[in-house]
């Protein structure tokens, strides 16, 4: 699917273009167009009559084109999509606004409108409040099943919001649900109540973001009710929102484990500034930095084995770099497996186990390879006090020991970490390679020293 | 929510236990019981009488549980539950059943339901065919609307799979779709074909799994239907089970990441085999290795500077590390950026000019860092060939430069390799170290050589 607006544009063959954006789907639409001049979008966009259409290219659009196109869209015609946007989506063009562009976004709403969009504003980010959309059904228990399928069918909102209904009292107190599959088939004698399910999974309008779309993805909800404490009803979340949730503390878990802090927003990385790139980044690189000087201090306390045997050195970041590899490994696994709740506490004498085994074999290999690589290379060996053999013994038994010892601390860490109650992906794979980096030094420098007071 | 539900049986209080499972959302009572023993679990299955619980509770039992108990369940009690059970949850547990299992779940079963698991069981993993479910409402394009709904009251499954209709011709070729929404508002005259949408959004049945959870996510749907290539309807995919293929890609991308290969199952991490640890884990480790030895190459080109310079030696652990992170940080960023589409080849430009002005930020904190790192500890300079100002300088200059080298190598890597048609998480943090270490101990003991030939 690839159209050329522009040449339509140039053609004025307005019929065509009104056919292409009424017979694709919205967010194929938007994606098509959104690679254009944001003069060239509105043009498109004034051409589509069909507000419906019209406002649902316009929720699919990046939200920078959203908020470029509200400057220079018609008062009307922007009041006219802006209202017929979802509530959810509009709440977010209006939070992402800046202040002039706010003001132009409610200024022609109607009061409902309005108000809806300064109360759904004012939840603090990252809740079920700042997620939720009032786009929902909800029914009185005392509606007879007829009064509550014409209820839905004049009131309810689009698409999927339609499926479930929530039923509240006159107070709006959630007390039950009721999906249309059941209203359809209940004999129409009986009330909402009567047929209403009484245990609804519901989330609190303070519930973090993530465990909103955790129940989703659990219960395998089309949507979710949130209500305040007293219980009273104040909106849905739906499942694509959970999707969203789920890319976006998707991409935070893989930034920080590589030591990178601060929120993640989709589609922005060109957009956000240097400066708070920086930011996010120095933390952890300063922190890793001090913990880096440790590596610093055991070389120094050996500098005397070194300066006798700076073969050694040929080897040393060989030896670090597959520590920090192994180590990352198993840290990741056992990571992992925690955030999917595979693992907790009292599975350390597993996870030690399991891991030993498989570092053994990696050891094994790693052994092998650098006896090879020792013997095949056979850098003139510049010391006069050790043999080649001795050498090869040296370097490979400090990669085993590194490679079983990095592992084994890698898998170990995390559990520790989440045990005192803290990320376990901080242990991940920067600050793991610094730790191993230093126990493993002291390893191989340790082996070195031994040799070289028993040959000397 | 806590019950005992092993001193629940001792008691015989069967009345309790029947009241907690039908009252409780069954993933959380299959969540509650999955911590017991197989034979309790049964003991709590065989309390239960109605079977659409007892189906739904076994369902979101670990998949090795419902393996067990397929072995010590009663014949005409499994034939129940697996026919109860949706099509792809049941040909889910038939496909990782042992052999004697998988003829255990066939044996008892009607031969629609059987010939259904052979069937589905026939498709490639992590296609389409592979995780959609037979369970779905299709309509004759020819039935009136009553007609339609009549027939979604009578045949449609279970929950959300009757809010959307898949229209079928009398071959079964897909050629539309109606929401239940439509059929309820649509006025009783019409036909279904007057009201379907004939831009249907599909999979084909060879379609890769991501490929699928990707276009459930973007165009928001609740189902997607999978047709084969002559445009027969198979089966549909919901949007529950893209939560699933999420998180698992998800998972297999964090590790792939760190050098992990293979596919991941989640929950599973105890229950593998070490040795399939070890074979995922191996393939880096090894190349890695090799690629590492280029650093031993480095590092004995340079032998005779570090001899004269061990104090070298001291800072070569941490500047290997500081590129490592400074890269990691960057590929990580990048390649997320790629993985969600928001960058590509053409953006180099702006990408690196970006991660300049980042890391010449953590250039100037890193070389402050050490500067003070030098001088404040002041290891007995064992040189006397440099000054404690020329080590300064040579370690903070070589740390500003890999930090900047290693950041926008992390950045240009990823780019390159995704040009390539590779994937860009083959560069990420383990490959990313290694060369980066090469490239910092270049750039370190290029400038330690500077300063020697222009001092001695």
């Amino acid at each position: 699917m690839q159209y050329d607006f522009k040449q339509l544009i140039n053609d004025k063959d307005f019929d065509k273009i009104i056919e292409i954006c009424e017979e694709t789907p919205p967010p194929s639409v938007a994606e098509l167009i959104s690679t254009l001049e944001d003069s060239t979008i509105y043009t498109v966009l004034s051409i589509i009559k069909n507000i419906d259409v019209k406002s649902e290219i316009f929720t699919y659009l990046p939200i920078d084109h959203q908020i470029q196109l509200s400057k220079i869209i018609s008062k009307s015609e922007l009041a006219d999509i802006i209202t017929n946007m979802s509530p959810d989506d509009r709440v977010d063009l209006y939070k992402k606004s800046p202040d002039e562009i706010k003001d132009l976004l409610t200024r022609h709403l109607a009061r409902a409108e309005r108000e809806d969009i300064i109360k759904l504003s004012s939840y603090s980010e990252r809740t079920a409040g700042a997620v939720m959309t009032s786009d929902y059904a909800a029914l009185l228990a005392d509606f007879t099943i007829n009064e509550a399928i014409d209820h839905l069918r004049k009131e309810a909102p689009d698409k999927e919001t339609i499926y479930y209904a929530y039923v509240i009292d006159h107070n709006r107190h959630l007390i039950g649900s009721v999906s249309l599959r059941e209203l359809i088939l209940a004999p129409s004698y009986l009330k909402v109540k009567d047929i209403m399910a009484t245990e609804v999974i519901f989330a609190n309008i303070n519930d973090d973001q993530e465990d909103i779309a955790k129940k989703i993805e659990k219960f395998d909800l089309i949507a979710i009710p949130v209500v305040d404490d007293s219980n009273v009803l104040l909106g849905i979340v739906t499942h694509d929102d959970a999707f969203d949730i789920i890319r976006q503390e998707q991409t935070e878990d893989v930034e920080k484990m590589m030591g990178i802090t601060g929120y993640h927003q989709t589609g922005v990385y060109l957009k956000t500034p240097s400066l708070t790139h920086f930011k996010n980044r120095v933390t952890w690189i300063v922190i890793l930095a001090f913990l880096g000087s440790i590596t610093a201090m055991v070389v120094h306390r050996f500098e005397n084995v070194i300066q006798q045997l700076t073969i050694l050195t040929v080897y040393m970041p060989l030896l670090t770099e597959t520590g920090g590899n192994t180590g990352s490994q198993s840290a990741t696994v056992v990571i992992r497996a925690l955030a999917l709740g595979e693992l907790s506490y009292r599975d350390i004498p597993k996870v030690l186990f399991k891991e030993f085994k498989i570092s053994f074999l990696l050891a094994i290999i790693l052994a092998l390879f650098i006896l090879l690589r020792v013997y095949i290379f056979n850098f003139e060996n510049s010391s006069t006090i050790l043999t080649l053999d001795q050498v090869a013994i040296i370097v490979s038994a400090a990669i085993a020991i590194q490679t079983i010892s990095a592992t084994l601390l890698g898998a170990l860490l995390p559990l520790i970490v989440n045990k005192l109650k803290l990320d376990p992906a901080l242990i991940a794979s920067p600050a793991l390679t610094t730790i191993v980096d230093i126990s493993g030094l002291l390893i191989y420098l340790s082996i070195a020293q031994f040799f070289l007071n028993n040959t000397v």
